[in-house]
């Protein structure tokens, strides 16, 4: 997409020096941190004002207190709501919903792919595999081998599943997360999860469960992740390799969990998270910041240790009394 | 269905005067509010009385404490259990599960209908439209323009979807309220919900969420409405414009939300009661009566003010010394 | 399969009276008190140490701290941890996931089959069924009379619904149990859910639920169940006659409620226990140890009373005073 065209779409007047060319291609919107050349980023939050020192995209929307923040090797497109014009230009990056034309499935040896799958373009389907009816295979996605694709799973375009992964019936990967701008005259504008969801190897994943495609980037299961039936997995979450994830636990977006964490049933984060290898949350407990040090048990809402919890509770049994 | 009909056929004796008809047409059931002409209503709580007097109701079940208060304009239908008649009448004005007859789909301009899409008769889809594989649209359903509908998504018969918005993979809507009368025998009488949902403009709904469709009338989800994945929204609830439902969150039945409300992740109510526009509940909160004041925050269960909440907890807390 | 097999598949050494018999068939896995003759079961927890000496099974995964529980008539197999063993022969007694082979579907009287309803093999339909399309019934699976199944169900294999049931879209009947066992090294090995899911007559089931297939045996759902959407039913569960288990209710595997019990929404339980008839668990309330007293409701997490609850909610609020 054409930097030029996007501004005058969008209205945005630059500050021109003779040095600028405007007339070059974007290939995308990303972070501060992980923005490339030739994509756009944004300043939103003065906490990543070193990020933006540092960025290498190729512009970014930045409110006038922070246009002189901006790196010389970036284009500053002055907005007044930096946030507001992301959602906006995230259109321009949006792939179609249905690719019209494309190559045939390359499907491995031995695959059982039933009369009623749906299966898309481009798709690349490893030895082994069965995709069963009802199965909806997205264009370009890419599933390893001996994985079983049970029937009425969705995978959207683009998704990658690994080798030994069991999908059950129901589950939806790549759904768009949940991202809009709102102006200051309550309109929602949606932002384009231009992403995908990436599921490592031997990752079991139960029914009716939702995993959302990456805003930018990548959601990413790591390899023999366990996951209940109607567990929602937000946009760019990271599961650590091995995690368990209880029946109806809901992680918010960007929370990143390390190896071998065991999140207990109908328990919770509130997003932009580390939780640390090793963690176990008890069942309803909401982790609303990070935890770093690895190996503990958590419970509650508040979230506290779980020992803590349990005598926490006594205590406040004892209020009964009297 | 003609009302001597279902008098017969429910066993149901009137204490007829000699100016009252019964060989007439009832087209279905209603609220004692909302009920119109040839439609039969019930009375089941004394606190709605007052509703009953001024009800338009061609007929009434009512017990025999409260036959004084139908109206002469009603015929009173006296039973001993007038929901467990509701429940029962209920049955006579069930559309068909599925139609063998009807119209082709009318298709607006430039649509997408994948092939193995499912769709009814009697459907009617505005311009622009993407229909996906396995996408099942029942018999009346109406779409806008420019809305996708994405992968196995159902949208059961009689909604009604608007423009512009976007449905993803797994969701239900229209699926049947929960609703049933229990017998003194312990018999669970299905209340055959009659109703449907209407869906505004601009509506973004996610992944494997359930919008069930009205006993009578319409569950209402208003324009520019975002909801998250595995959100439940019971029968007859009302999502007032830009509201925002996070994921897995449940609204219980007859729940009215005002403009811009906002229900944070696995927050719930309780039913058969409003919340305030620009109410904001934070995670987890419950509502368990109507919220009346406007642009407030409110957490926990009990609900209390959200700064409220974050108070208690500091309390709680110190429970833990000494 | 053949005992001998199995045996020097795991590489597991029998010490080996002259009076055992190995080449013997082994028809599947289960618990010591279900085992039957031609099945092996095993001994992880010392609590069943009774259930060991009177256990019918023709053999038993034991550590060498039990084998001399182990009755005359079963081979004690000795492993330093049983329950790895256990994982790692389910997948022996696996039925395949797709039949190749098998009978058409024995259809009843006046059925509507929609055209896009997947059928697998050696199926059985009573009479006056509707199948919507999109729906998924799985190889052997029996299905009663007067019984409707809504577009994108998923029915999977072998498993059993009544009469007169209604069940919405969406919704997984059967999927894998959540099972494995992780080694030392953290590897997860799948426990193979080699039963099913047994439904009785007159069982609604809402949109988007999921009921697991048990792992030995069956999860079943009893006569005049009532399940709202976005429903869990775990592995071996046992839901009683007429109980109501209302919108994002989890329980966990062998929760085995009585007749008539009522879940609240978003309520739980934490597995391995039995709830009495005519108990009611309030909205949010999580069970974590047996109910064995009838006709109670219970409230909070940890579990009180429902009246207890209430006034501890009061007691609580006066923490804020002062």
């Amino acid at each position: 997409m054409n930097l030029k065209f996007i501004l005058e779409d969008l209205q945005i007047e630059v500050d021109i020096h003779k040095d600028i060319e405007l007339d070059i291609n974007i290939q995308g919107l990303n972070t501060l941190q992980d923005a490339q050349k030739h994509e756009i980023s944004f300043l939103e939050n003065k906490k990543y004002l070193n990020e933006l020192k540092n960025s290498q995209a190729t512009a970014v929307f930045v409110t006038e207190e922070f246009r002189s923040y901006v790196p010389k090797t970036s284009i500053a497109l002055v907005v007044k709501e930096p946030y507001i014009y992301l959602a906006k230009a995230s259109k321009y990056f949006a792939p179609k919903i249905v690719e019209e034309i494309g190559d045939d499935t390359k499907l491995g040896f031995n695959c059982t792919i039933m009369p009623n799958a749906n299966i898309g373009f481009n798709v690349v389907i490893g030895d082994n595999c069965i995709i069963m009816d009802g199965a909806y295979i997205g264009d370009n996605v890419t599933i390893g081998n001996n994985t079983v694709v049970h029937p009425n799973v969705t995978i959207y375009r683009d998704c990658i599943v690994g080798d030994d992964c069991i999908i059950h019936s129901g589950t939806v990967i790549g759904s768009d997360g949940f991202g809009f701008a709102t102006t200051k005259m309550g309109e929602h504008i949606k932002i384009y999860q231009n992403g995908n969801v990436i599921i490592g190897k031997n990752v079991e994943i139960g029914a009716n469960c939702t995993i959302d495609r990456a805003v930018f980037s990548s959601t990413i299961i790591k390899d023999m992740v366990r996951i209940d039936n109607l567990v929602h997995i937000a946009h760019n979450c990271i599961i650590g390799k091995g995690s368990i994830l209880v029946t109806q636990t809901g992680l918010s977006g960007s929370t990143t969990l390390g190896e071998y964490v065991v999140m207990a049933g109908q328990s919770g984060t509130t997003g932009h998270l580390e939780i640390a290898s090793h963690t176990t949350i008890s069942a309803r407990g909401v982790v609303s910041k990070s935890i770093t040090e690895p190996k503990k048990q958590w419970a509650g809402f508040p979230l506290m240790e779980h020992r803590t919890w349990l005598k926490l509770q006594g205590r406040i049994t004892k209020l009964l009394k009297g």
